[in-house]
């Protein structure tokens, strides 16, 4: 198992994230994009893609990449799936909720909006009840794993009352796919999106749409931008291989190492493992340096953890954060909309060992800005 | 100079382009997006940009780094700098000025098509003549360099006469940039895109703008997209020197190193003049072998080229590309709308020696599909 250059500092963020050393060394070769290899190339990664899902092509899905960062995927399919006389209820309950809405406004797209407290899980009876009252709504939206808190979402749950009536279901689950087992079928998905630097581990460059067959051609005429069209996008890498427009080839180099690894990770089990031993280790560690969760455990996913400030008045974040880099490691500042905390993300190639380094470091940090763990107690 | 790993075939297209080992190598590096070290590199790359076009910040410019591909970009400016009951006069002699006036018709902004041959120059005549006829044009799109055939368009003309009708200018200078000399002020460009992997020889994964920044803040509430939005990219980037959105931090990276020898080539002056030295070459050797050049050779710039296809009953573009790709280079088919033809680009990191071995194995296929070079009279 390769880990990364000694020089950088190991990324505990929701991306982009630290990835091995042989995914970027995957890099190092120019490809055109009508090469054979190259084709070849983006068919198996495609592969793969619906492979990890859990589905194939012949049960009528299909997996199509689209160049920029995941909030570009994102628009893709809300610009791409709403007809034009649509409405889309967002399930809200974090900042990547309110960016769906965000799409929406600016794209001219109706919206009916469910929100819940970002401590919250959304219900499925609350999205049954909306669905009831308001018949004009076509689309329903929520995000898996919210970034924001780190809360995993009932995307099942929520996914059968959105099909008993006949709406069609995108999940956005950027920081969740490859590590959070689900079943795809039974979750009812028409889109879900992804990005190439999240839990697959490649580098950022692009994202990718898992998608239904059969609601994708029902679209044709819905794409409110060019570039952002998925059908189109579809289109095209079926026609004959290739991209409409320039397709980052050495980030989807990187991205076929990376699905390997996954791959000889034990898949999505292997990666959730791995995941999951980051987030036990790091949450103890902070526990018993006196740290609290925002989230309830019941609600946590192993992602990333939200955790709240301590209520100490040398406690600043800023200087935290610049002594962590400092010391070699990168955290990420919060998201919560009312409480002050900060992040930490489990994903990547990160290991317990590299959890265990930075738990070490942030004692040492709370020493050097004299805040005796002990007394550090959260609000 | 360091030259591309021998596995990879050179790549004698329109991007993605042969990039140098140095800038693949500077991919080996996993930075977080908030780190001050990318934040920096951003800052440096923008900084770079401006130096290139031989503008400055202090003079009104800005540049602005756009994910996704150089289509992106296109799509931003247009999106984002057309009034939402503004009109766009687009100048079309090839597949590009085509693309301009696709995105606008995808997002419901007017047009006005100046269409001229794409063997021809349009005129700044016609241009004033349109601007003259249509008082509510309020934008005016032109490609500098139509990667269709080759050709390199009067953007300074027709900048002059744009200006005099005080309208916003936008210059599509995707494959020219960084590779053909111009006076971006004199020419009086409110917009220009090019994109990373172009003449800057990084590689693909971003777009970038330079652009007069009054016209820029002028465009408050214009934008038709969020992930898209150029002012809104700007204004992020300005105020705490991050992306809004995850950037492709290892396109990033090797595209700060491609500036770095960019400059070290001697800047667009250097690099012209490899290029121009690449041109030449290929077009000795092909006209030596009896092909001709869709242009007129007053009309052809270095970066393009465009060659009609032998009148040989044994020419057959697939096989003849095929037995190309097989001898280890690649060239890329033609996009001219009524004359058969393929194209052979001079760009990205391929030097005289590259061209002589390519025209080499061109006339090695040649022979081995029966077609005598004395023979080969093009139609």
């Amino acid at each position: 198992m390769s880990t990364p250059a000694a020089k950088d500092k190991p990324l505990f963020t929701p991306g982009p994230l630290t990835t091995s050393q042989t995914v970027k060394q995957a890099m190092l070769r120019d490809l055109g994009s009508r090469d054979r290899e190259f084709i070849d190339l983006v068919r198996r990664v495609c592969q793969s893609l619906l492979d990890v899902a859990g589905v194939s092509r012949d049960d009528g899905y299909e997996a199509i990449l689209m160049q920029g960062s995941g909030t570009f995927g994102i628009e893709s399919v809300i610009g791409s799936s709403v007809p034009r006389d649509g409405k889309m209820l967002v399930v809200i309950n974090g900042a990547y909720g309110d960016r769906v809405a965000k799409i929406c406004d600016v794209l001219g797209i109706r919206t009916t909006i469910l929100r819940c407290a970002e401590n919250k899980r959304p219900s499925a009876a609350d999205v049954e009840n909306a669905l009831t009252d308001d018949g004009t709504i076509t689309n329903v939206a929520v995000v898996h794993c919210e970034t924001t808190t780190g809360i995993v979402n009932p995307i099942e749950d929520i996914g059968r009352v959105v099909k008993e009536h006949g709406k069609v279901y995108f999940v956005d689950s950027m920081s969740a796919f490859g590590a959070v087992s689900f079943d795809f079928g039974a979750c009812g998905i028409d889109y879900l999106v992804s990005s190439a630097n999240k839990c697959i581990e490649g580098v950022p460059g692009f994202s990718f749409v898992i998608c239904r067959r059969d609601t994708l051609l029902a679209t044709e005429g819905y794409a409110r931008s060019l570039s952002l069209d998925l059908l189109a996008q579809w289109k095209g890498l079926q026609s004959n291989g290739q991209f409409r427009f320039t397709p980052p080839t050495h980030a989807l180099l990187a991205f076929g190492q990376a699905l390997r690894e996954l791959e000889a990770e034990g898949g999505v089990e292997g990666r959730a493992a791995r995941y999951r031993a980051n987030y036990e280790r790091l949450t103890a560690g902070m526990r018993a340096m006196g740290f609290q969760e925002y989230l309830d455990p019941e609600h946590q996913g192993y992602i990333i953890t939200s955790f709240r400030y301590p209520r100490h008045p040398n406690f600043d974040f800023d200087e935290f954060y610049d002594r962590l880099v400092e010391g070699g490691f990168v955290i990420y500042p919060g998201k919560v909309s009312d409480v002050a905390c900060f992040r930490i993300g489990s994903i990547g190639r990160i290991f317990e060992s590299d959890v265990q380094a930075l738990l070490g470091r942030i004692r040492d940090t709370l020493a050097e800005m004299a805040i005796d763990p002990r007394d550090a107690v959260s609000s």
